[in-house]
């Protein structure tokens, strides 16, 4: 298992029919995904789309993650917590300005996705939603977003399969909301 | 009063300070608005930050609609109709394929739009999630996204005003279930 460090993020090529273990190795803690097609860096994940398709905010095993431009670029095989968000865009240093009032912001999640495609050559500024995996929102009748406290325990994982070639961005998050208060690491395995 | 035809789109610039007015005509027709910074086009509309900082996937009366790179673009100054929608992307040739199951299918809202941006020098060829005026949609307890009937009636109406010089695309919406089953026009005025 490779291990992405607190408030960091890597990068890597997942080909065809290869999957992606995710893994929540201490438990309640988020990890942004957002990958691009290898073969056309203009396609990449969207979350509209996807939620578009699947006609629900909640993805969950056997969820299709599709395209910019409606391709399948990826599915969840397995999932252990049946909770995960794709409603928000990744944390990033106007996030913690103007949320949490920070005078001197970090990169967070969208820094680091975009740190970590620079060497598949993603020129990207910045990020739309993110595959936020274990984060836990929740929208009240009244359409008010909360961020609650990860359902994920010790261990827990999700499995995505890679529907095409694709340029993989995953982070450990960086803001302490969604992660119930603390900074963890996240765990990855990529399987043929 | 400019008249956008029914299942069409209209693209302009409103400058900074200028107020958009867009007005349901006939009553339970949606027009998807998006925007670039005129500056930069690289810089756009973000429903994605819009709900982050709004905390809320319902926009409505003196929302701030951000950029992808965190920019407040514009605000909703009035709103006689109280439900809207940011979550789906415009209605596309592949949602008529995917969801409609349609063979010739139509451009839809996402074509129009693409097709009204390209005399500013737009070239994307696909657009993220749009502010879909007057569009109803509800989230159930389990997550599932339903899109119900319109809550406007024949002139409701919805005033945007430019925080920074802006290209606007504007439509009548192209997709049967979000018009509860009739294609209307949209009217538009752009105020000083």
């Amino acid at each position: 298992m490779q291990t992405i460090q607190p408030k960091s993020g890597k990068g890597f090529i997942l080909k065809k029919g290869q999957k992606l273990k995710v893994i929540d190795i201490e438990g309640e803690q988020v990890s942004d995904f957002f990958c691009f097609l290898e073969s056309d860096l203009s396609e990449y994940f969207s979350s509209g789309r996807t939620m578009d398709y699947l006609s629900s905010i909640f993805v969950g095993k056997e969820t299709v993650l599709y395209s910019s431009k409606s391709r399948p670029l990826a599915q969840i095989k397995e999932d252990t917590v049946g909770r995960h968000d794709v409603l928000l865009t990744p944390c990033s240093c106007d996030t913690f300005r103007l949320i949490y009032k920070d005078d001197n912001p970090a990169i967070g999640c969208e820094g680091n996705l975009l740190n970590a495609f620079k060497e598949f050559g993603v020129k990207e500024t910045c990020l739309p939603a993110t595959f936020n995996i274990f984060m836990n929102v929740e929208i009240d009748k009244s359409g008010e977003i909360k961020v609650l406290a990860p359902k994920s325990k010790a261990g827990d994982y999700v499995v995505i399969e890679a529907l095409e070639d694709i340029i993989v961005g995953l982070t450990a998050c960086s803001a302490l909301q969604s992660n119930n208060g603390s900074f963890k690491p996240i765990g990855y395995e990529i399987m043929d």
